[in-house]
């Protein structure tokens, strides 16, 4: 089983990490769309790589704005399951 | 411009519709889905009926869940407008 991250960890794996923040045990970004159906086509751009890792990000939709949580339920906050996911959130244009 | 509805009107078109509660200024329902897959489907699925009305759900994904919120945030509170786009919502498989 993947092991919780320290706070000191976290700390240093948001930095090398542009536009995520951390909300708990949780790390959190937003992504800004043209509009609704741009919104939902980033969205489908996160399934493969989400059912590639076994690993799922929790998504909010408003409009244009995506909003993407990251945590790892299983052991109840942060790993680097999480990072890993966001690095490659992050790629995705 | 679309009028608010009263608390007894809004009472009076959630008894018309199954699955909808109504959280404040929302109403909400929660659709579960087989898997992430199927989750971001379902989604998708909504976004030629929110773009013709011009009327869009806010949506949360988590794993298999789906929940959307419906308000009228242009004048703050529940309209018509609400009450018909969760028909239609309510008609997707």
């Amino acid at each position: 089983m993947v092991q919780l991250l320290s706070d000191a960890e976290i700390t240093e794996r948001l930095n090398q990490l542009s536009g995520w923040h951390r909300e708990g045990n949780k790390i959190q970004c937003t992504r800004e769309l043209k509009d609704f159906p741009e919104a939902v086509n980033f969205v489908n751009k996160l399934v493969e790589p989400a059912e590639s890792a076994g690993h799922h990000p929790d998504l909010e939709i408003s409009y244009n704005q995506v909003t993407i949580n990251l945590t790892s339920h299983g052991v109840g906050g942060l790993t680097e399951n999480d990072f890993n996911m966001a690095k490659t959130i992050s790629e995705i244009s």
